[in-house]
């Protein structure tokens, strides 16, 4: 007979998630911060842990040619698998939760499938790289796994002249095997267990939230040109101040996502200001600013876009400078799939959470996940909001609410895929 | 009989003054760029060409204790002297005319008071230090002719580490005789010219200006501290981004000094800003900014900054983050000496020309002058407000209008001095 796993059981396995995330994060390339780039010699000790974890589960391990850590559980009369998983390399100075908790956890929930003796076979991916920061291209692990690993990538070099090649063939694996990093054809669906890293779910009280979309993202670049002349001799009215032009945009930025319907998820972010020549005494003459603009459907986003270079351009005009815009990068948004979201939505309820549906503002694995295979993604509260950061935190009670959810969402999916 | 030079000498000397500052300016410090800070190489040079020229007209010629030099023309019958002069040290890649114009035209009002046989004592200063840039203080050589050289200042240093002692050591110079630079009592009167190094008299399209004050100054810096946070994840209603309500403020700022009377002669400039983390992808957590405010009138100047800083209070409040305020310097106006000032308008008038009167937004060795003896200054247009450029320039018949003004100011004071 078929039983949830006891609370004492729960509770020591939250226990033993938290603290096996806490051992992960030792495992840096600075001592005393946690720093653990794409296929650096940490990675090495993160693999060998995780390995035995999985292997004293019985799971078959291999690890992939970009340094994808892989556990199959295969039980027997198991059909298509399930994936679970996140990513295990980390930013400079990261907290100890990013990514890490959510391989932790996949692999606590294979523990509980096996104790419930769920027929679901499961695939745990520890990602090799999904943070961007030691080739500053993101999504190494995953793109190889959604078999979108574009071989150009291979020549990018970091900042020491290492190319993604060179440090493959370092870490002891063969370039050339890439493409068989591909999922199996029996890979049916992927979730991803990962924190917020964001203050909605706390400032509403809640443990866990179900993503409805990756956010796509507009990354833009504004130059304000006026004149530099000198703050005491040139009156107010003769003035060409790019600064005062740059304020006036940044204010009107702000106000229009803070008035954009709450329901839209419109986020924009000024970020980054550079004034020339930035001396208290000259009025600027030059004043370069960025623009970050997220929305859950691409459409807001195209609008707020072009709603606020038409603002640069008028504002710009009033204050007698020019604006010059510039488009960085546009990533579209990335819906999760329906089905499998609302598989976990409804399990999250049938475990007695609270449900609140929710934009992921950053982006992670399973939006390139998404791209071949049914996926969807659960939240856990981040305390203070705060990640990217070494007091990035997890509470045990939204740990224990996860694997709760987690539970249940198991037992829908060995019925769905196995039925 | 006296008569005004005839118009052809005139429009010779115009020339032979604009040639010398372009010559002036090739003895620099930095082949290419002219920049000649107090007491480098290049400064015997200029010494060497300017005591040579006041020897020509029989001036008696001095090198006092900071390196001021110090032309004295003194026709038999006269009686009190009239002090005329200006710097000739300059800021890095300077213009050719900053100062340097005002003591060329010291010389030539020199030989005009003799061409016109007027029985008036002049003496010319090329005062050695004005700009501040060697060692971080302005005004070295006016100072020591007010009799209020600090000898504390004997000890700054320079990048270098040469101490400002060293200096005028090196330079060939006994500090101990530094109070002797003092201005001999029968000092009665300084004018100063001067380009405006601002757009005012450009944009009227008028030649000269008469100076009425010094503008106050007050400069400070204000820190606003938010919260920096992931420019995904937070949403609006959840941030307390410090750049927001500095650009708030930034528009107020500008708002309230471009609403002031504007006789009032306020001016307010933000013109440094320092962004943390400046990283497009994240909320500013905190950001620093410089204000620079000047007026002609100090309660004016006071009255803008109290209304500033409890705007900077009202804007973080409403915006959720801190501000924190600090005045790094205030520096009270000084008005021009108000009978000086009236037979220099007197003069201008006399000689053709409109009269303007305008504050300076700028500091001039005149406002140290004026600390001892009644000092006034004359403005030239500054084309395009230039300054500080190596594009800096004066318009010829600009000059010929200093010099006729010139010369009916040295014939009433003549009068005046000499009854």
């Amino acid at each position: 007979m078929i039983q949830a796993a006891p609370v004492t059981t729960l509770q020591a396995r939250v226990a033993a998630a938290i603290a096996e995330c806490r051992l992960l994060a030792t495992m840096t390339e600075e001592p005393g911060r946690i720093t653990r780039r794409f296929l650096t010699p940490p990675v090495h000790q993160v693999h060998a842990h995780l390995r035995s974890r999985m292997q004293s589960l019985g799971m078959s391990v291999s690890l992939d040619a970009v340094g994808n850590l892989r556990g199959l559980w295969q039980p027997p009369r198991s059909g298509k698998r399930l994936i679970l998983g996140s990513h295990i390399d980390t930013v400079p100075d990261a907290g100890a939760f990013d990514g890490v908790l959510g391989v932790v956890l996949a692999i606590e929930l294979v523990a509980i499938a096996q104790t419930n003796r769920l027929p679901l076979a499961i695939e745990v991916i520890a990602f090799s790289e999904e943070e961007g920061v030691r080739f500053g291209v993101p999504f190494l692990g995953s793109r190889a796994v959604v078999g979108r690993f574009d071989p150009s990538l291979l020549a990018v070099s970091d900042p020491d002249g290492v190319t993604v090649e060179s440090a493959i063939r370092a870490f002891g694996l063969d370039p050339a095997q890439i493409e068989s990093a591909a999922l199996d054809p029996d890979a049916a669906a992927f979730l991803e267990l990962h924190i917020e890293q964001g203050p909605v779910l706390e400032s509403e009280n809640l443990p866990l939230g179900v993503v409805t979309a990756i956010v796509g993202q507009t990354r833009c670049e504004l130059t304000f040109h006026g004149r530099a002349n000198h703050a005491g001799t040139t009156p107010m009215h003769l003035r060409h101040d790019a600064l005062t032009a740059a304020a006036k945009w940044i204010v009107a930025v702000e106000r229009f996502a803070a008035n954009a319907p709450a329901d839209s998820g419109l986020v924009a972010t000024v970020g980054r200001v550079q004034v020339s020549p930035n001396a208290g005494n000259v009025i600027p003459g030059n004043v370069r600013v960025s623009l970050d603009l997220r929305a859950p459907l691409d459409s807001i986003r195209e609008q707020a876009l072009t709603r606020l270079f038409e603002d640069a351009a008028t504002i710009a005009r009033a204050g007698r400078v020019e604006v010059e815009t510039k488009i960085l990068m546009q990533q579209p948004a990335v819906s999760m799939d329906e089905e499998l979201t609302a598989i976990l939505a409804d399990a999250l309820e049938a475990a007695g959470f609270p449900l609140r549906r929710l934009p992921s503002g950053a982006g992670h694995d399973a939006m390139v996940m998404a791209t071949r295979i049914p996926t969807a993604m659960l939240f856990l509260r981040s305390p203070g909001g705060i990640s990217h950061h070494p007091s990035e935190n997890v509470l045990e009670e939204d740990v224990t609410a996860a694997l709760r959810a987690g539970e249940v969402f198991l037992t829908r999916m060995a019925a769905k895929l196995n039925p």
